[in-house]
This record gives structure tokens, C-alpha cells and sequence, in this order.
């Protein structure tokens, strides 16, 4: 059996929803649905979870919020007409938006931020089982209430164990399963939201609860491309892709799937099947625990910016035991996490990602470095970019740094950088700001037009 | 004024301590004379610290040790045969031998060690100095217990800032200072020896504290070579190098200075001379702070074998704050220390001396890493080598890890680990050891023969 989510622009209008009931009859193993709320219909639309969220503060300002109500509910209803649905369904979310607001008094603002901005999604679900009842899919809606337990604040919303356990009945079902992204609900009944990729997440825990054969993955692309479009022109099509490749890649160019969302699909080596709702006959991009060696040693190649150096250096510095790990502790301490350590016998330089900086951090991390190690020297440097080059058949080929690094000086550039560890799945450069677009633009031609010219 | 240190084959035999005096004759400014304990005088010979190891031993062993004391200081009449001197020398030589082994009631076997170890340099140059005043240069011998001071036991012998004060008012005298090796006193008046490289680091503690101008220490070749001569033909001769490129290349091929001995002149930006006790017209080596960029980026490549990869990956693992610290946490635990730490997002490498591991060790440590955190692989490889470019001209030369890359491409193998840091004073790769020597060919080749060529 198959589930399949559905992404904001794949539920945002009537005719959009009838492409989902179409995709879930064209294939009758599809049995398990997630819908996320309605997205936007056009680049000037506002999505759905933006007017929740937008009545939330009205009612945390204790401000008049019928008219934001009205608003939200006019959207919906937009959908129900256009899927010749009766007005009984726009009743319900209207009433259940309104007892959500006069909850308030009992919730903290947070709580009722998070209450609002989940009935996007689990409106959005009840809507679309009415809509498929109504053209003969036997479907059920089925609250996260009914099983998707997750832990207590203050941790980061995660699905226990129980919900799995709990969960793993629904595959049992005779009728389709409805099921609302984003959230889910603690022992105790309280509404909690994901952090990121919320239905991604809702979708992938239910593929892992019932041991789907797939986790369909449907949004507004054909595929994962192999470089950003929007730097390299027309780039390969990735038609299949590793768990660790695609988590390698995950820096920008390759947002179209939140990585940490496939954990419980990953760890039951699930595979994952990205398609898109507008071309559903595109087979799109499967993302699979292990594959088929391609005559390509490289899937993609990704590039971000906003990357800092800490750059520390101390005479013998190899010597001293502890002096990394003490480095390390430091920014910890400052909640900072890093991507790399690249080192040399008496130096280290530690790349991270310069929003988690501000002045007075650097201050105090310059301090403690230079007082506590006692650091010959120590900065911080700003504005590099990463580039990482990945893919599973790298290993094998024997050459393709120097391939890597050859292009990269074909550009100009120099490299402040270079980090391969023993996977070698993964090559990363570290490079000035300004010469990431074209790096990537010449990396591409190295490793994907050679090859298929 | 500069601080003059002579190594083992350099005060061998009486032929080589004359041309010891000549060296110092001829240059005023040479105030400070270091000396090891007499080295070989053929590759056949024993050195005098070997038979005084073996002299320790016998008396440990309670065994009678009266022929033991003659054969060394027959080694000593030897040289002072051959040196015109009187017997008195020996005389005093033998009484302090005698004295020494009678105080091994009083003292712990590793005690008597130390004491007998050092009475090599001791006696060496009382030696020395009776020869220098003997050919009218007014010498004094000046023993350890004159201001070299020590921190206690259990920590590795260091000269603390004590000595540094003390010792500062050599450099009034009007004598030649001739000063002994590889051992100083602590306050409470304990002998004890340098861990490694014993009598360059004295040599390194009187240049800094005599504030000298120039450190030179006399070994028995021409210079510092930017490769193993063993392995690479007649590789280029090093004239000046900074300290950190002597750091980062201080792997095989380069041992003919101990790199820790350094520390008190780095300090305090003391220039070192590496030259010839054999041939002293010879520029030699210059280890200097800063030095002028030369024609060639790279100075010089090292390799060494004997290393080993610990290998672990985790899924989300760049999302853990404290995953690389616990990780180094566990080694540190374990007394290891490690040179280089590449890492993809889901995966790092460690690589680490293997001497350091053994079978009991490396289960223990895949027992931490596996429960403690809970990591998805985690596995030890070993027979790996490390090759490291070095050049402080790096940094400025773009495509300079194209060339290296490309040439370790050319020779086959497969490249395990690249690391490169925002210093760019050294890249290193990790190879298989079979590998070892075919690339540190091939990258000589590409740095230094093209260039010359």
C-alpha cells in the first residue's frame, strides 16, 4: 500500500483537489492520504495558514475577529462550490473555527496560535473526505487525535513510539484515510504542531506506522533536479536518489523535501516517491535506501551561502589532547552547531552557518578561545559560500576531486576550503560568496554535460 | 648573539670536536655552546646514551657494573686522546660515573636512569670545555643545576618561567658557556631528562632566555629537504621555512628537528639555523617567523603511514549541537589523540595514529559510539597514509588542490580524505599505504621539477 501527501498548491482550489481524486482512483493501492491546508492558488494569493495566523493575533490582541473568521471560511467555501459540495461542510469549519476562538481564554497565545494555524490542515482534510464521499471514494477523515501521540513540551514536536503502535490499525481500513498534516496531540490532549515540513512529517510517520510499500511524496515539480534551475540552465532530472545523497544535498537548490521529515521513512527503508500533482504520470524522483550504480559518479551538486570560519591556530596545537573537543564544547555552550572542522597540524578552522552570529556572540567565543585555549590566534571570517558535490558512485572514480577542484580553478576562485571525509559520498569546497554561482555553473558542465554530450 | 647546539655525531670522536671549535672560533657572536652525549662514530658504533642505558640496567639488576663504567669511559679517553688532553678529564668522568651508581640506594630506578642518561651531555661537556680551554678559549662549563629549572613530576619535563629569568644573565659572560643537554633540575633539586629531542630543547631554552639572535643547531646534514630523500631523488634543498611549514611537514621525512624543541624560540621569534657540523660553509636551513614568498607556492610535502580512520555516520547528525564534542569526548577519554576530523553532514572521519589503538581500545570505543550515540555505522579502518602539501605561498595560488589532486589522480589511487583549512599552509589527503610513495613522487614531480624545469 501507498501513502500519499499532498502539498499546499496540490489542495489549494476545487479543480486542484479534483487532481488528487483522480490520483488516488488511478491507483487502488493508494490508501492513506495527507492533505496540508489550502496553499496559493497564484503568486498573489495568500495561503490559507497565513490568515490563520493572521486571526490568531487578532484574537490574542483581543481585537473583533469575525470578519478574519469570515475570510477563511470564504476560502474554503470557494473549494466547496467549486466541488459541488452542499454548504454542511463550510458549517462545520466555520463553527469549529469559532470554538477554537473562544478557547482563547483557556490557552496561552501560543497554544491557540498553534490550534488555529492546525485547523488549516484539518479543515482542509475534512473537506476533501466530504468531496470524495461525494463522488463515490469511500473515505473516513481521521483525526490525529486518533493516534498521532506526540511528546511534551519543551522538546521539539516528535511522534513517540505509541503513535506508531497506534497507528498501525489504519491500514487495516476498507475506506480511503483522510489525515491532516503538521500535527498531532500529546498524552495529555494537547494540540502540538511540527516545527518544519510539518505534513511531510505527518505523512512520512503514517507511511513508517503502517509499513507502506511507497511514501508518495506529491507537490508542484516533476522531479528533484541534479543542480538549482534557477543558477544552471536546464539541469539533469534526478530520477533516483539515495536517503544519504539527497540529505548531502540538502543545502539550498533542494528544498523541495524537508530531510529531517523522512527520519521514520528512513529508518524502515521505506522508499519515497516525489511527484508532482499537475503531471502525475511524470515518474518523478524516488528516494530509496540503496540503488543501482549510475554511469554518473555524481547526483547533484548544491550550493549555499551564509557560511562564517572560526579560524583558531596554537603552536602544537596536535598535541594537546582535548583541544578540539574543549573548541567544540565552547560552541556548544553558545548553542552553536557547526558543518565542518577542516585542520591542520596546528590550526582549525570551524565552518558555520553565520546566522546563528551576532556581534556579541563572536566577542565572547573570541574571548573564551583566546583566555581558556589559549589560541596564538583566533577570527572569525564571513561571507563563504559551501559547495558540495555528492553522490554514491563518487568512491569509485578514481580522479574526480581533481576534476572537482580542476573546474573550480578553471572559474578564478580559490579554494578556502576542502572537506572529503572516508564516505566519500560528499566532496565540499568552501569558496567566496561571490563565485558560488558560477562554480556551480562550471561544476555542472564537469560532471553532467561531459557525460551525457 | 647566538646559541650553538651540536648534536650526537657532531661531538662523536676528537676529529669531529675540533671542527666544533672551529665553528665556534670562527664567529665571535657564537657565545652559547650546547652539546648532545657522544653520538656514533661509524654506523656500526653504540652511542654513549646506549651504553649508559645498558650501564642503568646492569646496576638496577644489582649485578656487578665496574666493567660496564670502563667501557664508557674508554669511549670519553678515546677523545681526549685524541684531543691532546690530559688524563684528568677522564679521571673526573669516571668519578661521577662511580658516584652516580652508588646513589642508586637512594634513588628509584627510573631516577637512576635519568641520572645516568644525562651524565652522557654532563661529562660530554665538561669534556668540551676542557678541550676548548685547553686550545685557549676561555670556556666555563655550566651545569643544568645553574638555573635550568623544572616543573615536578608527573608532568612532562618543561623548563618553567624560572629558568628563563636565571639563565637570561649567560649571556654577560665573558667565557664561552658550554652547557650540557637534555636534562635540567627541579626546585627540590631533581634530575630530570626532556622527554624527546632533549638537547635541541635546551639549546631552544638558552636562546630564549639570552634573548639571542639566531638559534643554530649543528647536526650532520646540509639542510632540510622538501621531501624524504629516501624516497624522492635529490629533492630540493629548504633555505628558509617558517615555523609552520616546519610544523605542518613535520611527519617522516623530516625528523631531523624535533618540532616541540622549537617552542621557545617561536615564542619569541627566534630565527634557527639548521646546519652541517660538516660541512658549515653550507647556508643551511632557516626556520623563521616570516619569511619572503618564494617563486614556488608549495615548500615542501611530507608523508607518513600508519594511521587509521574511525569511521562514523548517523542520520540528521550536523542536526545534534554536541555530536562531533561527545565523539572526540569518548577519544579523549581514551588517551587518543587524533589529526583530522572530515566530515559529511551525516558523517564524520577520524583520523588517528594507529599506534594509539588496539584491539581492546577500538571495541571499547565502538561500544560508546554505538550505545552513547546511538549512531547508525561505526567502524575502524586501518593502513592508511597521510601525505601533506606545505607552503605558506599556497594561499595565493589558485588551482594549487586542482595540480595536487590531479597529480595523486595520475598515479592510480584513490583519494580517501581531503582536508584543506582556511590557514591553506597545508592540504593533506589520505591514501592507502601502498600508495604512499608513488604519489609523494608524482607530487614532487608536479611541485617542484615543472617549476624548476
Amino acid at each position: 500500500m501507498k501513502v500519499c501527501k499532498f502539498g499546499g498548491t496540490s489542495v489549494a482550489s476545487a479543480e486542484q483537489i479534483k487532481k488528487v481524486a483522480n490520483i488516488i482512483q488511478a491507483d487502488p493501492t493508494r490508501r492513506i492520504v495527507v492533505v496540508s491546508a489550502p496553499g496559493k492558488r497564484t503568486s498573489e494569493d495568500i495561503k490559507v495558514t497565513d490568515l490563520l495566523i493572521d486571526l490568531a493575533h487578532t484574537v490574542i490582541a483581543k481585537k473583533p475577529y469575525e470578519e478574519k473568521i469570515a475570510t477563511v471560511v470564504s476560502r474554503y467555501e470557494d473549494n466547496a462550490i467549486g466541488l459541488g459540495l452542499d454548504h454542511e461542510i463550510c458549517d462545520i469549519i466555520e463553527l469549529d473555527l469559532k470554538a477554537r476562538c473562544e478557547q482563547a481564554i483557556h490557552l496561552t497565545d501560543e497554544m491557540l496560535m498553534d490550534s488555529l494555524k492546525a485547523s488549516g490542515e484539518d479543515n482542509n482534510a475534512k473537506m476533501v473526505a466530504a468531496y470524495f464521499n461525494s463522488i463515490g471514494i469511500p473515505t473516513r477523515y481521521v483525526s490525529p487525535k486518533e493516534g498521532l501521540v506526540v511528546n511534551d513540551v519543551p522538546e521539539r514536536t516528535m511522534a513517540i513510539a505509541e503513535a506508531y503502535e497506534q497507528l498501525a490499525s489504519l491500514k487495516d481500513s476498507d475506506e480511503i484515510i483522510l489525515f491532516p498534516g503538521f500535527f498531532g496531540y500529546t498524552k495529555s490532549g494537547l494540540l502540538r504542531t511540527f516545527d518544519r515540513g510539518g505534513s511531510d512529517i505527518t505523512g512520512a510517520i503514517l507511511a513508517a506506522a503502517v509499513g507502506a510499500d511507497l511514501y508518495e511524496n506529491f507537490t508542484d515539480v516533476d522531479c528533484v533536479f541534479s543542480a538549482n534551475p534557477k543558477v544552471v540552465n536546464n539541469p539533469a532530472e534526478i530520477t533516483e536518489i539515495t536517503y544519504r545523497e539527497m540529505r548531502e544535498l540538502s543545502y539550498a537548490g533542494f528544498s523541495v523535501f524537508h530531510d529531517e521529515a523522512l527520519m521514520p521513512v528512513v529508518k524502515q527503508g521505506i522508499p519515497v516517491n516525489i511527484k508532482n500533482t499537475n503531471n502525475p504520470s511524470a515518474p518523478g524522483t524516488r528516494i530509496v535506501a540503496k540503488r543501482e550504480e549510475s554511469k554518473r559518479p555524481v547526483t547533484g551538486i548544491s550550493a549555499d551561502s551564509g557560511f562564517s570560519i572560526l579560524y583558531v591556530s596554537k603552536y602544537l596545537m596536535n598535541r594537546e589532547i582535548g583541544f578540539g573537543r574543549k573548541l567544540l564544547q565552547i560552541l556548544e555552550e553558545e548553542d552553536i552547531s557547526y558543518e565542518h572542522t577542516p585542520s591542520g597540524l596546528d590550526d582549525i578552522s570551524v565552518i558555520i552557518r553565520s546566522y546563528q552570529l551576532d556581534d556579541e556572540k563572536e566577542a565572547r567565543i573570541l574571548d573564551r578561545v583566546t583566555n581558556e585555549l589559549h589560541a596564538d590566534d583566533v577570527n572569525f571570517r564571513h561571507g563563504f559560500s559551501m559547495i558540495v558535490v555528492v553522490g554514491e558512485g563518487m568512491k569509485y572514480k578514481t580522479g574526480l576531486a581533481a576534476s572537482a577542484a580542476t573546474a573550480i580553478a578553471r572559474t578564478g576562485a580559490n579554494i578556502e576550503m576542502i572537506n572529503q571525509g572516508s564516505s566519500e559520498v560528499s566532496l565540499s569546497f568552501g569558496v567566496l560568496r561571490q563565485y558560488e554561482d558560477v562554480i556551480l555553473k562550471e561544476l555542472y558542465n564537469e560532471f553532467f554535460t561531459a557525460v551525457t554530450a
